[in-house]
């Protein structure tokens, strides 16, 4: 199958490209390189099911080129702005980078025929729904973020288009994603710091934001194999682990794994790391583990392990 | 209070600017004038406390002019394409005039400081719920309509903006509105049709789109007696009239007030009276009668009177 992967550059979309390539598919990267690199998908160039267009998704017109050309059958859409924290300052990035290349690539999939869509949501749709076990049926999604409105009026998107034009539609609301190629957040900020002082670690918030992590490589692997489906209409899932960890835990593992002891933790203090950040929240899993799928690795185990990946003590 | 009423010499925008000068407001217009007319807002160029800026909503900058020259305290933001039917052919309609302005309103208000704001929604948010009554609280919003997706996008965009921004937000999700200086709709449509042809009336779909229409007037008072609240965030209200009226009771009705006997009506036939119509819906308003609101008049009145004043039957 033909398959074209928006932002396939970035840190998702690359380890996307790599299995969907193990699967035989021909994968067209898309991907502007402004979060996404030529390091994350280097080891594709030889690839001869693999061609890369240096494109950003925001210009309609280059889109369409691409699509005209290409012809693809499956489109994975994972463009967005990444980093929650830095659009709070900026909320034109959400609006371009986030909402816009929606609206752009289901045009194209409108104009071009094409008919199936797998869309990267977020936690960050619901909003601060503390106390709530999150289900896909809670009502009232309130985002707190720029970002999660972004995401959540994609959502909406989506289901005017998947009606209006038939395309079928995979939605996952991912959790914390980490693992290798990670270019920002908490672990990726921890090591820096630590790197700059390794005695005193200044820890935002109260360190009691406690979140599901998942591994990159599961999340991936949830993709690929719930891709294809005779469901027509939009399947949206909840995507992530059963257990959580916290800001201070993840602290602790770090701590552990650069072999630092008696690091000074200085919190900021509040509840949330920064305005617009949801300090805590968990997911009921039962929709997807009843489609057949879980994580293989719980929420301490991936964060271990990105962190090794960090450290360069894994592949 | 300065308010700023964006699309205000639209249909329902006009009637708001009338209503907040009635009740002393200084009312700052801005409308591009391409679905609104000069016509709608006539009667006010002679007011001191009303001043129109023919400008266009999608324009970020010419927008901010505005708000700083104007300095409004309350924006109340009707600007959208208001034909769903019309935007089925043409999505990016929705985004440049539904979505894009909400985003630019949003922008300007936290620019300026400006931290309450009205929102214009709709029932098309939901999507084709049947058998179901609509609560604020319905859970899993589908929508149908470009138009619906662009709504929905707007209120996540107000819900993240009223956390980030602590901007005080009154949503009201409108059902059908109908009333003197109507621009399109099954009412204006039908006596299009009787003037071409006075035996025989062309209806989309099976005629039983059964819907609840409120009149212009009713839906304004709601907005100006409920715009002022102690609370902080957003307040969601369903608004609309308990009963409802199928679209062969609107055509008997024009019939009636028209005084054509033995019209033939023709169904073009199926449910729905064009793709991403929903057929019929139900709101539950307990939510707005708790907070002191009802509706003068009810569907069947609302339809009835909106026909005598297209027919020129009453002022």
């Amino acid at each position: 199958m033909k398959t074209l992967v928006a932002g396939g550059a970035g840190f998702i979309g690359s380890h996307l490209c790599d299995a969907l390539l193990e699967e035989g598919h021909t994968v067209v990267c898309v991907d502007d390189l402004s979060r996404g690199t030529e390091e994350n998908i280097g080891h594709l160039k030889e690839c001869e099911a693999f061609r890369f267009y240096r494109s950003d998704v925001r210009e309609v017109d280059a889109l369409k080129t691409i699509f005209e050309k290409e012809k693809p059958e499956y489109v994975f859409h994972l463009v967005a702005n990444s980093d929650i924290q830095a659009s709070a300052k900026s909320p034109e990035v959400e609006y371009q980078c986030t909402y816009t290349t929606t609206f752009n690539i289901l045009q194209c999939m409108k104009e071009f025929g094409v008919k199936k869509l797998f869309f990267a949501s977020t936690s960050a749709v619901y909003g601060d729904k503390r106390g709530i076990e999150l289900t896909e049926n809670t009502p009232n999604l309130s985002p707190v973020s720029y970002y999660g409105a972004a995401k959540l009026g994609s959502e909406a998107l989506i289901s005017a288009y998947s009606y209006m034009d038939d395309i079928q539609a995979l939605i996952f609301r991912f959790p914390n994603v980490i693992g290798p190629r990670l270019t920002h957040g908490v672990i990726y900020d921890f090591i820096r710091k630590l790197n700059d002082n390794s005695s005193r670690l200044e820890i935002l918030g109260d360190g009691k934001q406690t979140k599901p992590y998942i591994y990159v490589k599961d999340l991936v692997q949830a993709i690929v194999s719930m891709k294809e489906s005779e469901q027509t209409g939009v399947r949206l899932y909840n995507l992530g682990v059963d257990s959580s960890t916290s800001v201070t835990r993840i602290a602790d593992i770090l701590c552990e794994e650069m072999e630092l002891e008696n690091v000074e933790y200085c919190y900021t203090g509040g509840e949330a790391g920064w305005k617009g950040d949801v300090p805590r929240f968990q997911y009921c899993l039962d929709k997807i583990h009843a489609a057949g799928w879980r994580a293989q690795f719980d929420s301490d185990e991936a964060v271990r392990m990105a962190v090794k990946h960090e450290l360069g003590k894994l592949e």
